[in-house]
């Protein structure tokens, strides 16, 4: 058994045809377009239509003939189903390994009043305490130096992410810096400082986005609602 | 007697041999460019080192010989000096006429405890409440119809910018609104709502960054200090 996959299905029991969708990015994510494509062709569910927050799942999504609308055009969405890096108990993520957090937080952030937020996640992902591994931070590139300094005065040791050997750019353009939450400091706390730097276009962190989740693992499937 | 020009000298005699300078965005910072490019050549003034919140500033430095470098190798800044759409007597202002907002602000947030910032202007620019005109949003492209909605249900009437017929693109390849301020609101309060959106990049607020103003008006020159 795939925690991944049996999460993703959990999810998809919630999809009921003529619904408007926003798809996520990463691993667990794409398990859920693959299953929700399944089901199209399969016509279990119809009329759905979806909005993506990648490129990356955009490509995913069109390759599983799941029909695919800018964010604008579908806007207020049914049902959110993502992933994430880390969740704790009270439904706070961190959220941005795959490098989408700019676009998923716009798109959960839409209607979020009215729309479901469904956090799809192995047993894995649960922590006690958000910042585990990093906190992604979305910034600019005019100001890249002079973040990293500022990051580094603060004792969060940022890290530009890479990819093959070269600075990660993200699909608006941006780069991202892997930091450090330090065990003695509040993670919200912390995002404020962040953000108050002009060249800070967002953070991995997602207060209050999630309105429930399905955590699976070997001993079966779980929901936390908030 | 030109006032733009006029403040432009007053901010010079502040400038010494040696500085390292920001240099701001606009028909007013403009002339300081120009006044100081005067100074270099004159030798009045010599090793100065510049940054420049725009690309436009930056090829107008160059064509006057005014070395030019990237922010993080000059940080800290010994004097930013910038214009101002608009300047409040608590020397808050609003910026970003110019489209330079962004990188305006990330240059005077670098060591702003220990640079000057010597804001420009005439005396039109001065009002008794910030908001006279509109107030500038950078947005994110991808986010740029579901924020114009957002900001409709709002009441701040979002303008995209345009230049030439199609929407403005900043130097960070973002868009911009300017919105109105309603006066029944506070302008930071707005501006604190308007931020809680992902996909603003950054306002035209600023209500710290300035510690001095010069004023300058058909009856002389005046300075504003915090």
């Amino acid at each position: 058994m795939n925690p991944k996959i049996e999460a993703a299905r959990a999810a998809l029991g919630e999809v009921r045809s003529g619904m408007k969708l926003g798809l996520g990015t990463g691993t667990t994510a794409a398990e859920f377009v693959r299953l929700l494509g399944e089901a199209l062709r399969a016509r279990t569910l119809t009329a759905i239509r979806c909005t993506c927050t990648s490129e990356q799942t955009a490509a995913q999504a069109r390759h599983e003939a799941i029909p695919v609308f800018p964010l604008h055009e579908l806007a207020p969405l049914d049902l959110v189903v993502d992933g994430a890096d880390e969740i704790d108990d009270g439904l706070r993520m961190i959220k941005g390994r795959g490098g989408a957090l700019l676009r998923e937080k716009i798109v959960e952030i839409v209607e979020q009043q009215a729309a479901r937020f469904i956090v799809i996640a192995d047993e894995s992902k649960v922590v006690s305490r958000l910042g585990v591994s990093r906190l992604p931070v979305e910034v600019t590139p005019f100001a890249l130096e002079v973040l990293q300094r500022r990051f580094e005065a603060m004792g969060i040791d940022p890290l530009l992410r890479m990819r093959e050997g070269t600075p990660l750019v993200t699909d608006e353009g941006n780069r991202i810096f892997d930091v450090l939450v330090p065990a003695t400091e509040d993670i919200a706390t912390l995002v404020d400082t962040i953000r108050d730097h002009a060249g800070v276009v967002e953070t991995g962190f997602f207060p209050h986005e999630a309105t429930e989740a399905v955590i699976a693992s070997a001993g079966g499937i779980r929901w936390m609602r908030r």
